[in-house]
Order: C-alpha cells, then structure tokens, then sequence
C-alpha cells in the first residue's frame, strides 16, 4: 500500500508519541520533530508507510540514544496477555469451531498496537470480536488452504498480541511453522526475545525481518524476504503494518487483522473497528 | 501562547483539510504538504500557533491559486447561525440574566471552527452551553469591567459566530464597539464581508487585523495592534486563535472561548469541551 497524503500527519503523532516514550529530554524530542519533518519531506510517498516509519523509528532511537523506547510497554503486555491465556484456550476449548475461534482470538490480539494513537481495552475486544461479523471474511478459504498447506509462514506484528497469535498457532500444531518477528526493536512490535517470553519458540521456528536498522534481518520489501514467502503453503500477516507493507505482494498470504485507522479502512472498503481475514 | 510540539501534527493535519478545501488536485495538495513540512523544519516554536497557520494558509492560497477556500464554508454557517438569531434573541429575552445568557452564547458559538478539525453540532452546543459550568468563570469581573466601560474592542473568531456575537453586542448597545475581524480570508475566520452579511456594520465600527497576507491590515502581535487593544476600556477576545496569539499581551483582555485542543485545554488547566471566561 503507497502511504496516502492522510499518513503524514499521523507519523508526525507517531514521532512525537515515540520521542516521549523514548525520552523526556523536550530539546531531543524538539530535535527528532524537526528531523522528521525534514525527511518526510523529501521521502517518496510511493514507499509504504511502514517503510517510512522504521526510518522514522531507526531516527528517533539514534537521536535518544533509547535503543528500545516501547521495551515496559512490550514487556507489560506480554505479562497481561500470558495472564489472559488460560481463558482464551478455554474459549477455543469451549467453542463449536476452534479453528474460528483461536483466528478470531489472534485478531482480537491485534488491538495491542501503540502505532495508531488509540487507546484499547484488550478484554472488552476480545468479547466483542468473538461475535463480531467480519467486514471481509475469507475464513473458508483460509480453513482449506491451512488443510492443505505443512509449511505456513506467521508474519507477527505486536508484543502481548503473540499471545493470542499462540492461541492460533496451537491449533496447527502438525504443520511446520516458521513465526517471523522483528530483528530489533521497533514501536510495540514483537521481536525475538518477546516470542521467547512467551513461549512460542517451543512450538514454532523463529525467523526475523528488519526493523529499519542495518544487520536485523531482511527487509518486508526485499526479494529475499518475498521469495520466502511465495515458497511457503501458506503465510498468514498479522495487523495493518504487515497489510500495509505486503498488500500487494503476490503469495498466498492471509491477512488477518482489526482496522484502526482511517486510510487502511478506505483501502479495505470498511470501518475503523472492522475485523478483516483477506 | 508558544508553539507545543504537539501543535505540529495537527498544523499538517490542519495543512491537509485546508488544502483539500482549495484544490481536488491531488498533486497540489502534495505540493502544499511538502512545502510546509519544509516550511516548520525550520520555523522557530516561540512563535504563536496561530502565526504559524497564518502563513500555512497563506501558503495553500498561494500554492493553489484559491483566494478564499472556506468561501462556501463560511457563507453556510452565516445562514445557519442567522436562522437561530430569532431564538437565539428569545432566550436572551427570556432569562433571568441577560448579559450572563448572551455571553454563554456568544461561547456556544465558539464551536464554528474548522481549525481543530473536531465535528461539531451548533444546537445541542447552545443547549449546553447554556447550562454548562465554567471551567475559569470571571463574569462579575466581566459585568463590572463593561459597566465602567465606554469604549470596547471585540475581537471576533469566525463566520456563524459572528451571529452569535452579534447577541453580545446587542447588550451592549450604549457603549462604543469596534469589531475586529480579519482583512482577508484565513481559514473560516470572519472578514468585513462576513460582518456585514449578518449586520455587525450596523451596530459597531468594523475594523481589521492581518489574515497573514500582506495589506490586510496591523498583524496581531504588531505594537500597533497591541498598543491599540492596551487604550480600550475593555476587550473581549473570542476563541482559542485569539487567545494563543493574545495570552501574553497586558491588556483589560477578556478571553471567551469553548476549548477544543489538547494544547489549549493544558495551557489552561482545562478540559476538551470546557468554557471558559477569564
């Protein structure tokens, strides 16, 4: 997806949102603002907006010199869902369909997210998005091409929502999967040491993509990693970050996430709050 | 008032609204965008946000060959404020305190902005404004400063609202008012036209301050104007503009806003949604 001309105020929110985070030097954060705008001048909207964000991150880390300024958020999120996990496995347990039920728990998942700037209710979400109708719903053709499939790639988004994307994962527990997160730190998002935490790498392969910092891994737009992909029976892409950056990327890709903003809901034809398996 | 960071995004996002408001060309409001990412990378933030929108908008009608892009805009909430006039004058006529139920709605009609980029509804706004607590409430100061008052400066904020000030103004019919409105267009701020269309002319001398545009008149933080508000007896001074560009100046200035900003909410020790006089 090509970042619209409504992103740009919204990384700027972002920047400032993550120099907070990163630090309360208000002369530093005066600095990344005005660095930004800087670049984000002279940037092609042709890129997507998660491109620009990493660069935008991979910025204020180096300015702050905070290698991690999301690290209490991931870890205090990943301590909330793990706490949450006994409930969701008997949601799936009690459920008439729990391959639906664990898809629709890891995009509940998906609502732990500090880039859109909203503020969320994880518990509310989660009994909302059990009943709620799917603004696109490719469910069936996700249950028959998972069937088909031994080799799935899971592209992961945020700390604490692997959890949930935990939940999905042991439901497939035959296939061979191989969970990508981030090389480095990166807003939210989750990274090696948060799949470790909680416990994924006893049930899945972990592989890394770049979080916009050099030596991280490859990047989502690079052949390497799209190659990858196209190998796989089956990958599934978690959040918007992932829509944004592999939507027109031609794999056998699932994308399973809960809208959040604006320019993501008119590119998908829905509503901010809508739930999406494409 | 200075510049907060957090007034940077929303001055692009304020960038964006105006300038779809001024062309459907696409490339051009791409244009605008860069330039004034461009444009704040290097602004000083000791300035006023409102110094800083003004050459923002000066930008977009310069960039987009649109004089007035809130033309239509402004003439629609003229008609519509001056269709409650008749009801507006009845509940003024009806209360127990005149100049306390004029002042409110001259508040209530603080609420026609499209600066804040937050939707609004004028009715239900009068409702409660009307009954509405004040969140800084100097109106004895107000009353007693007016009565001693002969010669009064009203410095006005936007078209519709006008109506509403017209309200006020009628209250105040035995003194001398000299009704400041902007020289040219900015934003849906009201210009002598404005004033005229809802019969302001008849009841107050109209004079002008800059729209940020060259010859339309002394800017606000011109000594010019300053030196002529510090000569009034008293001067009313209406919305969060007007007040971020006159916070600091040593005058008999008395701010009558709704707050619809984060920045100004803080500014103030406010709430979103307060009103205050003070």
């Amino acid at each position: 997806m090509r970042t619209y001309l409504d992103c740009i105020p919204c990384l700027l929110r972002q920047t400032l949102e993550a120099s907070r985070m990163a630090t309360r030097d208000e002369t530093k954060q005066e600095i990344v603002l005005r660095r930004v705008l800087s670049k984000l001048r002279k940037t092609p909207f042709t890129k997507t907006p998660p491109e620009i964000a990493d660069g935008i991150h991979y910025l204020i880390r180096t300015v702050t010199k905070n290698p991690d300024p999301y690290k209490k958020v991931k870890e205090k999120y990943n301590r909330i869902a793990l706490a949450m996990y006994p409930s969701l496995k008997r949601k799936v347990a009690h459920s008439r369909n729990r391959l639906l039920t664990a898809t629709r728990l890891a995009i509940a998942g998906n609502i732990i997210d500090f880039g859109p700037g909203v503020k969320f209710d994880i518990e509310k979400t989660v009994r909302e998005v059990l009943v709620q109708d799917f603004a696109i719903n490719n469910f069936d053709r996700f249950k028959r091409r998972l069937d088909e499939s031994s080799n799935i790639i899971y592209v992961a988004d945020n700390a604490g929502e692997i959890v949930f994307d935990r939940i999905l994962l042991e439901e497939l527990e035959d296939k061979k999967i191989t969970f990508v997160v981030k090389g480095g730190p990166v807003l939210n998002d989750a990274t090696i040491e948060d799949a470790r935490s909680v416990g994924i790498d006893k049930i899945a392969k972990i592989a890394r993509v770049s979080n916009g910092a050099p030596g991280t891994g490859p990047k989502r737009n690079s052949k390497r990693f799209i190659n990858w992909l196209k190998n796989a029976d089956v990958v599934i892409s978690k959040g918007q970050g992932n829509y944004e950056a592999l939507s027109e990327v031609n794999a056998n890709i699932f994308f399973l996430l809960k809208i959040k903003c604006p320019v993501i809901a008119r590119d998908l034809g829905a509503k901010i709050g809508d739930i999406v398996i494409k």
